[in-house]
């Protein structure tokens, strides 16, 4: 079974989703329209009106053994991953993170003080990125540690939450930071486990010129990407073309590659666990108004989307030649940490 | 580790949390309140204007092993349960469903069909009680299958979300339904699978005659009726009395008393998983207004709180012959489902 399989077949029911539903699972977040009712407790109006306020929602599993690696980790940063990633999330639609809950299975043995551990890890990150926890679950069983998190949010006033399906032919690729080797330890900084979700960078790129759809790298450039294409609405199929000497390959990227023997750029593509922005934007919108860094991050452009000939990829890497190569296997689902 | 060790640490966080967070972690579900911002996507105003909507939300685990037997249990009963818990949830704060999210680690070898199956019973039963689902995440692992399911919950109008928090001396202690052996196949329905969560019924209950303190009954009375206690604010020191002629034993408790040789009111007391509320009531307020049904459903009067003397525990159990017997060690942690 592949997890993509299962998402496109839940997917499949969207269409019987009621009117609340202001978002339907597709992408980063959900959301859902609360309406506003009347405060007073003796009121027995019905509240309609209209009025309302969406509340975005996501949850995001970190697994031991799959997401994380328990024993070669301090907890403290077990509980922070749980929850960046999730914002990471939130930052994927430029919105603003509102509270979270968390749910959390450990072993049976792991004992009092090391959950105290844990869960100070996520108390901390969650309320370091103003997102308070009001609620969990505890249960305890025999097997690996496995915690879950839902963030809600909500979009800040002027900026409409940014989806995943907007792009369209001509836009620009872009991403922010660099890509690649987020697993390896490099000055006493391990990506996977030490990034900031790009909350405000988000929020701020879609004040200044707002993207036609943005997702957050979390399974590789390689396996993101296709998703942006593949959801991409109308009828005109896209090809991204992504170049290969275009791309931030980050320091660790590099050391991964002088490791592996692979290319420092196919650890940018396929790696993971980067949770920087990948978007696509109007490139007259970006000519005049994307800068080249925002808050001190840097934003690149690396490629391009245009129409599909025939049977083309989603994706399509080209290189400093300008030979365009199909980017197919370069997805990446979590087999371990 | 006992998870009650871990939430007693958890809760000591609570006075740390910002002003938006209007039900701290404790109760059966939090609360965090949406600012209300204007609609037009072109404002940039603020919003702040005092208006806004709070959301309740709780999240709740299933885990293979713990809380059911996925081995024994159709999928679609499996999915339907890790709904159904969470809405029993909202039911035990009076409060009305808005959607859910749902997150699940499973077996690698599950396979497309099996998860189809299992999505299949979330997805309906959510449809089912007016909660869809509008979010999830799926990962694959070497381990049994979990499931956490997040729902988002609103305050009916006119009906404030009931705590478990509010209990006061002489209020009645109430229970809907009948208590124990929920784990017993009887005519082809097994309670822990089956039931209905009593999300109309605390509606109706709160808005005829609200309790002081209301909870859903996971844990089995004996562990569920000394967290009201303990919640009761003030200064005053309680005690629950329970008259064990008064409790309301379900047919399948007397058939797990056969089974085990215990009585069937230590069944009805300790068995859990009843997901029928708990709650306290003024009894001025009970004699003129509390209905010996609603919706079919029996209320029953099961005892009441008194002032605890010296260092009377939080629970006693009345016989017949009018001696009290305290409830300690009755109270039940998941060990097997």
């Amino acid at each position: 079974m592949k997890e993509s399989a299962l998402l496109s077949w839940i997917y499949g029911h969207n269409r019987e989703l009621p009117p609340q539903v202001s978002l339907p699972p597709g992408d980063d977040m959900g959301a859902v329209r609360f309406p506003v009712v009347a405060d007073a407790a003796a009121s027995s109006a019905s509240g309609g009106g209209g009025g309302g306020v969406d509340v975005l929602v996501a949850v995001d599993q970190l697994a031991d053994g799959v997401h994380v690696d328990v024993a070669g980790t301090p907890l403290s940063q077990v509980g922070r991953k749980a929850i960046t990633r999730n914002l990471s999330d939130v930052a994927a639609m430029a919105a603003v993170p509102v509270a979270a809950v968390a749910a959390g299975c450990l072993p049976r043995d792991f004992g009092q003080e090391r959950a105290e551990q844990l869960f100070d890890g996520l108390r901390r990150a969650a309320a370091a990125f103003d997102c308070p926890l009001v609620g969990g679950d505890i249960s305890m069983w025999d097997h690996p540690l496995l915690l879950s998190v839902t963030v809600l949010a909500r979009a800040e006033a002027g900026i409409a939450p940014v989806r995943r399906s907007g792009a369209a032919a001509d836009d620009l690729i872009c991403v922010t930071g660099r890509l690649g080797g987020s697993l390896i330890e490099l000055h006493g900084y391990t990506h996977h486990l030490d990034f900031e979700p790009r909350l405000h960078l988000a929020r701020r790129l879609a004040a200044m010129c707002r993207p036609t759809a943005m997702i957050d790298l979390s399974d590789g450039l390689g396996a993101d990407l296709p998703r942006v294409v593949a959801a991409a609405a109308g009828d005109v199929r896209l090809t991204a073309e992504v170049e290969l000497a275009a791309l931030p390959v980050s320091e660790a990227a590099t050391v991964a590659a002088d490791r592996s023997g692979r290319p420092a750029w196919e650890h940018a593509v396929a790696d993971g666990e980067d949770y920087e922005l990948l978007f696509t934007i109007d490139p007259t919108l970006a000519e005049r108004h994307l800068p080249s860094h925002i808050e001190g991050v840097p934003i690149t452009r690396i490629g391009r989307l245009r129409r599909a000939g025939g049977d083309e990829p989603a994706m399509v890497l080209v290189d400093e030649a300008g030979q365009a190569h199909p980017a197919l296997d370069l997805g990446w689902e979590h087999q371990g940490p």
